[in-house]
């Protein structure tokens, strides 16, 4: 297939790449400016590059000389990045990588996009029907992102895409996110306190993103794709089936937590490219995906 | 007013600009990577930056310590920008100096924008009505970059707007345009090829372009903002003038050249932002700008 850079290796979706990506043929380097991952396959390559310091980085994508680029870096404060003034740094060290990828002979470009960048009014989220309004900095930036890359790659001739991910849950995501809060709680003999979860959304197990973003990485599709289920789900269900499989539902409170205001009741992503033009499929029920997920925290935090 | 720091003040429009920033009362401040332009009012300060070299720029930004920046840098190619691969470059390096004037302080950031970010289909391009479509890469570039610069702006709480720039003429622009193009054959005894000239457009003399960005810079409103003359003239018209004035009728041959596929029949901007909002009304008639512009390629080139 080529040789593909990944960006972001270190992240909850980017360390689950590299597996799809060895197994579609690909020889995978991995770039980041902390030290190799200590878990990182053995068949990865790793070269430290700190995309922030833009004039040495293109020096060394350079000399790279890879195929292919996935970019799934994006370096915010977690729980901040919605609002946090690093997005423009991170808006601006992609716009160096691409470039730089590009001038090296580079042939195909992927970016990690959002379904932020939609018009949540419209709920149901289309690739090339919904409106693209981004409610959020880190929406607009996004969403400024994929314009500039799609931009370049039609200028300079290079195949691009732009995987817009939706929602996602799975093995040690960060703890202030939802269902590892509800899961640590539960686990942990507290209650889990949330909103009425009648809000309707799409999840995706993490290995089905990471496993769908090869995917695209080794076609042609081209432009934006939604990287979602596709299934729409109740957030209660989500946190109802946690409570279940846990034996604790006792300790579930639903309703505790107000919404945010404007808080749309539906999102859910079309994903007919996804399943029609790259063939995708996940491999994960939500039943056996949240089995996983509780797993990986009894081990890590309580085994 | 405070100090303003001024990227691309070498341009046609940059050019143009010092006199009115310094009619307001501000200390203006050029930055570029060239020598000092020797025509630069004296009252002007120049410090030589080159904006391309991400970590140096932003240093010497940072020791500037403006309150404002009126970014209109952009180094493409003459003739060539609507599809240069230098357009992603230019982006880079204007969100570089973007973050670093936030974050030396800067009160008002204010960016170059064109016309082309809109849809044209639409013809008459009013700033929060009109659709954002834009049909090629430099437009789309610019489309992401006044996303960008307003997410970032919201971000970090600095005020921000961003001159959407249409149609211009007036005295020393590059010769390839049609404006300069018809005048110089014309007085060079040349026949004037062109286009048919039906297609209607927004032209504003250059001086007008200019002073419009400095009052754009010295006010607080925010977004985008059209640069425009808001009345629609016929090419034909504005060629048919420049014939009259020069008395060379006879050499004028409008038809000689197609149109492009796809050129839009009319392209107006709306002006009740520039007009209501920042009280600004256009000094120059197209009359006495032609007649001013003509007089510049005498003396120029045939003096």
């Amino acid at each position: 297939m080529g040789r593909v850079l990944v960006a972001g290796l270190g992240g909850f979706i980017g360390r689950n790449v590299p597996r799809f990506l060895l197994d579609r043929g690909f020889e995978v380097c991995g770039i980041g400016r902390s030290e190799r991952p200590a878990d990182l396959d053995a068949k990865v390559d790793w070269v430290r590059i700190d995309l922030f310091d833009h004039a040495a980085a293109a020096a060394q994508v350079k000399a790279l000389r890879a195929s292919h680029c996935l970019d799934l870096a994006w370096h915010v404060e977690h729980g901040k990045f919605w609002r946090a003034p690093g997005n423009l740094a991170c808006a601006g060290a992609a716009i160096n990588l691409l470039q730089a990828f590009a001038e090296s002979g580079g042939k195909r470009f992927v970016g990690a996009g959002t379904c932020a960048e939609y018009d949540w009014s419209y709920g149901y989220l289309s690739e090339n029907v919904t409106p693209r309004r981004p409610h959020t900095p880190f929406g607009r930036l996004k969403n400024a992102l994929f314009e500039a890359t799609m931009a370049h790659a039609e200028t300079v001739g290079i195949s691009a895409a732009w995987g817009r991910i939706f929602f996602l849950y799975g093995p040690r995501e960060t703890e202030t996110r939802l269902v590892p809060h509800v899961i640590t709680s539960l686990l942990g003999g507290r209650s889990a306190k949330t909103s009425h979860g009648e809000q309707i959304r799409d999840f995706l197990h993490v290995e089905d993103v990471a496993g769908a973003l090869a995917a695209l990485t080794a076609s042609e599709v081209g432009g934006a794709v939604n990287i979602a289920s596709g299934r729409p789900v109740a957030v209660k269900a989500i946190i109802g089936e946690i409570g279940r499989q846990l034996g604790r539902m006792d300790l579930l409170e639903l309703g505790a937590i107000p919404t945010q205001p404007g808080e749309p009741p539906l999102l859910v992503g079309d994903v007919r490219r996804l399943g029609d033009e790259l063939g995708f499929r996940p491999r994960w029920t939500l039943e056996d995906g949240l089995a996983a997920t509780i797993e990986s925290y009894r081990t890590v935090q309580w085994g």
